[in-house]
């Protein structure tokens, strides 16, 4: 056990910047085949994916914008940093493949929560079979940023972009809504004035929410789990035409994929598979379910559009990636989205602004 | 033109995401063909190089620790931000393709200084065929940071690793050292009270240092030359048998390419080709000015090791590159790496320490 009496390595400074890079290596498992030079030179060396295109993103985790340490443990911020790429690939019907991984660490950052941090995205990688190809470690002169990219593949004619939807198109979402604004929202009430979790300790005794639904809640908002086997079935069965993750939330990708494929968008409100702990939760604030729900960013679900005459295609797939999807509206000619309630359309709310 | 008055942007929280995005995606140049999806989906879609292996590397300028405002426009940190990362490339034998670019916005980050940091990215991309192919946009809690993840190829054979080198082979060093760390140090020393420059009009009237050697020390430290062609050659040719840059400095590049090779290593300091403005700046802070340039980061030049037997095809590789290149010194059979001075073994200064 190290001590900071015994002289042995407590801070990630204590280590320096090689001593960290070795630290981080001596963790990895076994390089896959296409992984030709990792962690350690200049570069990454890889093998492309013969016969596919390849995906490439980023994604950043900024402390105090993206997370709050004392709501998150160092290992659900590198669960996190992850799951929040693979969802991008996702979203392109690919499969994520090698990631970089470049961290920037507050002065004093100590080794354990380092350590944290690594249990969380190998944790991710391993259950996804992304490999960690590289990176880049600096100090930062104040918060903690986890920025990831992913690379992916994908056959080159499988690719889901945003802008193939066309009008009468069927909307689709998997999983539920709102479940991570809930859980934040339940965090910042209720777990403001503690001090912050143990790393891996999460629930905290003092912490839990009051039921299991919230739990849930609560649990998205630190791990979001992307859906990266439906996405890659709906774009190598082309079931969908256009597709984009929930990271704004939904009425952000609403928008998005209608803009992007020149249409507009109707959403049913009673068809929305709002999350049963959001609901419960909006509900115990006097906040609008639908309207906090649509609105909310994090959940990383997938929507997507599905023609017509590919249903049963779709039938298919939710057979196989055994996740539950929810049909919310269509797509329109007339351009402009509406959210219908009640019969009445109404405008959607703006999702997570990022300024 | 835009004033506070008149209603217009002058911040990029006036534009929001989106609209910076689409700021952004107006001014990239018609994308290269093997660039399928560009900016403004969920991941880029990229057709491999054929018969090539791809690098990948990430590197980011953060504020407070790689740049000053006061000392760097935008345009710099844009420009360095990819030219940092290229380095990388080049030190792998590589051609760079591709770039991904996150950015991390304080409050009220002006939209003049975000056009000066396309300015100088693009500019550095536009002179070395890379591409923008994406990225990311948020804000930061304090400091604005750059971190770019570049994407290159390669032949498979012609990848130059760090660990290649031999006892007897020769170590190389292109252009000059100690410039980057002499141009920080003068700005440090006469600009650290002045107010920050506008962006683009470097240098002020004011600011010039004494003469032009070290001006171009400040420009160095500003905007490094990445030694792309160079670094081509020496893979393509296998002229070199290892190869890393100088991103942290020479001392830091000979121990990290003898510890990789197996190797020890000799440097012999009468023939360390430091820069003249750096001499200049070090012989009058009375520092060492052989101690401080092996020791200074930042000067992305290419240190290299090249066995006897090739001396011919490095003279080509000189040739064809057009870039000066000093023999410093060779790997050695015995382990520990030494600075030998006057004919006497010192051991080398540590080079930049990012903890």
């Amino acid at each position: 056990m190290s001590t900071p009496d015994s002289g042995a390595p407590t801070l990630v400074s204590d280590l320096g910047e090689r001593g960290v890079i070795e630290r981080i290596r001596r963790r990895l498992p076994q390089p896959p085949p296409h992984l030709l030079v990792g962690v350690g030179d200049d570069a990454a060396v890889v093998e492309p994916e013969r016969g596919a295109v390849e995906l490439l993103t980023t994604d950043a985790l900024v402390e105090g914008i993206h997370f709050d340490r004392r709501f998150s443990s160092s290992a659900d911020v590198g669960y996190k940093a992850l799951a929040v790429n693979a969802s991008d690939i996702a979203a392109m019907g690919g499969t994520p493949r090698l990631a970089l991984l470049s961290l920037m660490l507050p002065e004093g950052f100590p080794l354990r929560d380092l350590d944290g941090l690594l249990d969380g995205l190998l944790a991710m990688a391993a259950s996804s079979g992304i490999a960690l190809a590289g990176g880049n470690i600096t100090r930062s002169p104040g918060p903690l940023i986890a920025d990831v990219t992913l690379t992916g593949w994908c056959r080159r004619r499988k690719v889901l972009t945003r802008n193939g939807g066309r009008p009468g198109d069927a909307l689709y979402v998997t999983g539920t809504i709102g479940a991570a604004a809930a859980g934040l929202g339940w965090l910042r009430v209720h777990a403001g004035t503690n001090t912050r979790p143990p790393a891996g300790a999460w629930p905290p005794p003092d912490f839990t929410p009051e039921d299991d639904a919230l739990t849930e809640c609560v649990r998205r908002h630190q791990r979001p789990e992307a859906r990266l086997r439906v996405g890659a079935l709906l774009g190598r069965t082309r079931a969908a035409r256009a597709c984009m993750d929930l990271s704004d939330g939904l009425a952000d990708a609403v928008a998005q994929v209608a803009e992007a494929s020149g249409t507009g968008a109707r959403i049913d409100a009673d068809t929305l598979p709002v999350h049963e702990g959001a609901r419960r939760w909006f509900d115990s604030r006097r906040e609008d379910p639908i309207g906090a729900a649509v609105a909310g960013g994090d959940d990383y679900e997938l929507l997507f559009a599905v023609s017509p005459r590919m249903r049963g295609r779709l039938k298919s797939v939710i057979r196989e990636a055994r996740v539950p999807v929810t049909c919310i509206g269509a797509l329109t000619a007339e351009v402009g989205v509406a959210l219908v309630r009640n019969g009445r359309p109404e405008p959607l709310p703006r999702g997570f602004v990022h300024f």
